[in-house]
């Protein structure tokens, strides 16, 4: 499908304007224009709020994914049977166009893995290989460990303090904070790099404080990639909990030096097809231009995905779900795309862009930071301008969030798997959402269904069938650098 | 040794308090004496403090228990490894009378165990055994659940939905409250009793959500027992955590019946020899009464028994040891009591009672609540009269404690191993602190030293000083009814 040229948009956008709104005299009283528009769609919105508080699957949608097939890597079983499911339950949803486009993921397999302390005692410690890692021989690799609160302190150390050691890596990450939201982004490098880091300065094996504020002896897993040459050995990494780390940090502080045996058998499987499940509520006006909203359907295989991003899958398939029952048919299309493989190689999103790169992305949403309280949203774009001028949009049509509370608009950052459309001129959007809790499950064994709150999910799934509404609604162009108090006719054509 | 006579305390107690305070001239002038003594203890309390704060090896301590010999299960290698380092290092510490008064427990063995769902799905699901359960036949239990969250709702169902069933004891805990504390009370007979209540409506084992507010999938073992007759069958009982048991109720919610297998090879253990630790710092006028203070020195076999109950009994050990570095000699003697067998058996305190019982026990101070910041005490005697006057003393003492925040009196409890001192007319105590976490990691893999706080636990041990070393100055009876502004010759004898 070719890319819609975007002038007649806007001269359609203008004429239906006027057309909808004929007592606005948009060309001969130049007004605030967008706040007009907002205002009027409040009762539309209404009626989706309602809607979507009176009949709501969300939660049922969660229990279906997560708890009867429960978590789904990429290569795995599950995640194949979950974007049947996806398929076939937005099928029934009565979704237009459902497809499932083929994706050729990287499979990695954990296998069997454990970390035992051999001295100053023998005690077993919670561990989770990170994902994309090599394993150990079979007999595992034993080793004395040297334990570095960061890799200023690494480098710091003289070579024979780490060749032959295994690396740990006790790096804090800060508590959430309402200013400061979590302390992840801080850590995250530790995990994703800290094997090359360990492993040029000569260590066998690296140990990871999982990147979490808050622990019960909880081992997070998460990505993790060597630096692709042959300059340093790839070697195995793994995850520790607070407590594992802790603890060999506070040996190694009395003068004690904790010896370790770390076993794992993970391996890459090869290749594997998985697939994008799409499912579309097709524009009444411009079939042809899309606004997308989704999340990813794939997991790590630990818990069962459900904040991480069974939410967000469900939110997506309920909003539309939502204004499919209603009959609101958008202007434009909405349409679901659940992407593959966001955890570990983010190959559904690329093969998205390849597939679906010509088509005109009005407007994308992702929902990838679980299903708590919605708050509003975080708009992206390539243009700063742009984005500030959508971000000024956003904000006057959130204001219809209102009695959810999700009014909020931020800007900088959306989603990992629509940023690939960020430079087609797409507004990429995040959902937002209370983020005070995410780090505590994220990619652990306690990333359950019972984390989810109903009616916040419910919540979730209202603001993106709203967002959506809107978005696929809006008679201007997002992200437009004209003033929001000009008239349509105004408003430059620089789409 | 035979219990000395009290009416002498007195007259010793009063001449004393006329030898110490000759200015006062208590025989005169009827004042409130106490008041008066707690101002006069003022810049010794503050010595304690002082001293506490500029040399405190608490945390140390904490760390050669939990973190070097590891949790300390009744019969297990490492419980008397404890006991053995609690005994040599309280000796180095030069505190005297260190003996460990042998004690026999039963040994209750984990053995291996596992907790699959076989149905509507294949999975794990995060247990542990309770202590005390009999294990499973080698092939485990595999049977249908049924969900109930209450005994009543148990007791309501027909025959046929209970017999054969692994019942499935899904109790929520409420969350910790400022005015109603922990929910621990509340469902804590589920763990104890539900095997007793399952096996009588013709359950085949039973499965207790875990004993807690807060879960990262986080199984909490604990005691259970018996009816000890032979009316019902002895059923394998396990813990399981928030998430699984969730998981299983929402299946259910759902018109679906969950079919588990259960494998325990637990097993009772036969006796075991272990021991109380005891240390002094004999009485300078009273070397024949008593005040204990201890804690706990077994654990249940997960974690490292950090707050449970390694952290009370270091707060004593320590407690001592400030006193002993001050060179402080108490007029009555300061015993620290390490009981053994606390968490399944109780065995330890029920030998101490026995051989100790004959000895004037003036005071008794448990800790078994945690080292967090340190609150105050709770009071505890059989004759409530006594028990309100004993908590109106300390609560005059402890006014002293204001620079540690620990002047908070309550009555009503006090420690598991202590009660059966309670008939002997000791004023039993228990050390009271922050509650918010404690059963966050209680009986868990998490229960390790990093939940505690170094100057908490510092200020843990100063408090238990503090307050030991008060009781044991005390020119008193501790918990006479006499009024606080009665002169010491006024109080009645009747000790």
């Amino acid at each position: 499908m070719q890319r819609v040229v975007s002038k007649p948009v806007h001269l359609s956008a203008c004429s239906l304007l006027a057309l909808l709104f004929p007592s606005l005299g948009f060309s001969a009283v130049p007004q605030s224009t967008i706040e007009t528009w907002v205002a009027e769609s409040a009762p539309k919105v209404q009626k989706i709020i309602e809607g979507g508080k009176s009949e709501n699957h969300s939660y049922l949608k969660l229990q279906e994914l997560c708890d009867d097939i429960g978590n789904r890597l990429s290569g795995s079983p599950q995640l194949e049977k979950a974007i049947e499911w996806a398929a076939e339950t937005m099928r029934r949803d009565g979704q237009e166009n459902v497809v499932v486009d083929p994706v050729v993921v990287r499979k990695w397999v954990r296998g069997e893995e454990s970390l035992g302390v051999v001295s100053p005692r023998e005690m077993r410690l919670s561990m989770l290989g990170l994902g994309g890692s090599v394993g150990t021989p079979p007999e595992g690799i034993t080793a004395d460990v040297i334990v570095v609160s960061s890799r200023e302190e690494l480098d710091a150390l003289p070579d024979e303090q780490v060749k032959g050691r295994i690396v740990v890596f006790n790096v804090v990450m800060p508590p959430w904070s309402p200013t400061e939201g979590s302390g992840y982004g801080k850590v995250v490098a530790y995990r994703s790099n800290g094997a090359r880091w360990a492993s040029e300065r000569g260590g066998v094996a690296v140990l990871v404080r999982s990147a979490t504020a808050r622990s019960l002896d909880s081992p997070h897993t998460g990505a993790m990639r060597y630096s692709g040459g042959s300059a340093v050995k790839d070697i195995p990494a793994a995850s520790i909990s607070i407590e594992g780390a802790t603890l060999l940090a506070r040996w190694q502080a009395r003068g004690i030096t904790p010896r370790v045996c770390l076993k794992m058998s993970a391996t890459d499987g090869g290749e594997a097809t998985s697939g994008n499940v799409l499912a579309e509520y097709v524009g009444r006006e411009f079939p042809d231009e899309y606004v997308v909203i989704g999340g990813h359907i794939d997991s790590w295989d630990v818990g069962s995905g459900a904040h991480d991003d069974g939410a967000g899958c469900v939110a997506a398939m309920e909003a539309l779900a939502i204004l499919r029952r209603l009959g609101m048919q958008p202007r434009r299309t909405i349409r679901v795309v659940l992407f593959t493989n966001e955890e570990n190689g983010v190959a559904g999103a690329r093969a998205y862009r390849v597939r679906h790169g010509d088509e005109k992305h009005f407007s994308a949403i992702e929902s990838d930071s679980g299903g708590f309280a919605p708050q509003g949203i975080s708009v992206e774009m390539t243009d700063p301008a742009k984005q500030d001028a959508a971000a000024a949009q956003m904000q006057q049509m959130l204001t219809l969030l209102k009695p959810l509370g999700a009014t909020e608009v931020k800007t900088g950052s959306s989603g990992t798997d629509i940023q690939p459309l960020l430079d087609l001129g797409t507004a990429c959007m995040g959902l937002s959402v209370d983020g005070r809790y995410y780090f505590d499950t994220h990619h652990t064994h306690a990333d359950t269904v019972d984390k989810v709150n109903p009616d916040q999910l419910t919540d979730c799934s209202i603001t993106m069938a709203v967002t959506a509404w809107l978005l696929a609604e809006m008679p201007f162009q997002i992200g437009d650098t004209a003033k929001a108090d000009q008239s349509p006719d105004q408003i430059p054509q620089n789409h």
